[in-house]
């Protein structure tokens, strides 16, 4: 069909209509796009030689920008960055206060229904051991390693 | 951390435990990750030399076979298919009267939240044309071409 004559797109506005969002609207959103990731790279300034964070991000194509602006409101926690070489808008959660008095009493209270609810289940230990510093000493840090292994990628490959 | 020593991920079941499905959770789900498409192709049995195919397709990893499977049972349609080349799991609509009766009425009940709203539109004006038969026709053909080319990655580049 490459050869169809004379035919160009039809112009449309970005969306900017988000009707109020809701708890299962945001669990199915995250069930189907949303990654809980637990990133450990080095760090000189710890003790261990790597440091720890948690991020829960959520991508979506450029037209959503408004969507995920309105994700930051209805949370109260996150930051959007757009990403305009993939031409898409990333939604993420990093700070540690915000996922263990937001996100995680979010998803306590309403579960996710897909597999995506093991990586919280896992995200959600390395919090646990986050909270009691564990990270910090080579044993939690080994522990954190042990549980990051099985998350997402890994997960596929037991 | 590669070299991180003695380290192996845990086993874990498949996800089997799946809880019943809410309309705003399937919403937040197909917000995240549905695809509408209006699919044509060559075809020799029609008078246009073209057909028209509707599909709403959602894609996810091979572990949440039991949550997709849940789908078909939710909406009553649909099938699903293993893509065990991507370790993926794809859940199809592609029956017209599937759409027309179950899908459409559906989202018309229940809105799409981001931009996908706009893709729905757009697939609810080619499934009606297809209602009208138009599709069987030049001109109708012509009119679901210029819809499917402000679609999807086409909307992106208005």
């Amino acid at each position: 069909m490459e050869s169809f004559p004379d035919i160009t797109p039809v112009e449309r506005p970005l969306v900017e209509a988000i009707e109020i969002l809701d708890p299962s609207w945001l669990v199915g959103f995250v069930d189907g796009e949303g990654c809980f990731h637990v990133e450990i790279f080095k760090s000189i300034a710890s003790k261990t030689g790597y440091a720890v964070n948690l991020r829960l991000k959520i991508a979506q194509g450029i037209r959503d920008s408004h969507l995920m602006n309105n994700l930051v409101k209805y949370l109260g926690c996150g930051a959007i960055r757009e990403d305009s070489h993939n031409n898409a808008v990333n939604f993420s959660v990093t700070k540690f206060k915000d996922i263990y008095q937001i996100i995680m009493p979010f998803f306590d209270k309403y579960p996710l229904k897909g597999s995506k609810g093991l990586e919280y289940a896992d995200f959600c230990k390395v919090a646990d051991l986050m909270k009691e510093k564990a990270h910090l000493t080579d044993e939690g840090l080994e522990q954190i390693w042990v549980i990051k292994l099985g998350m997402n990628r890994g997960r596929d490959h037991d």
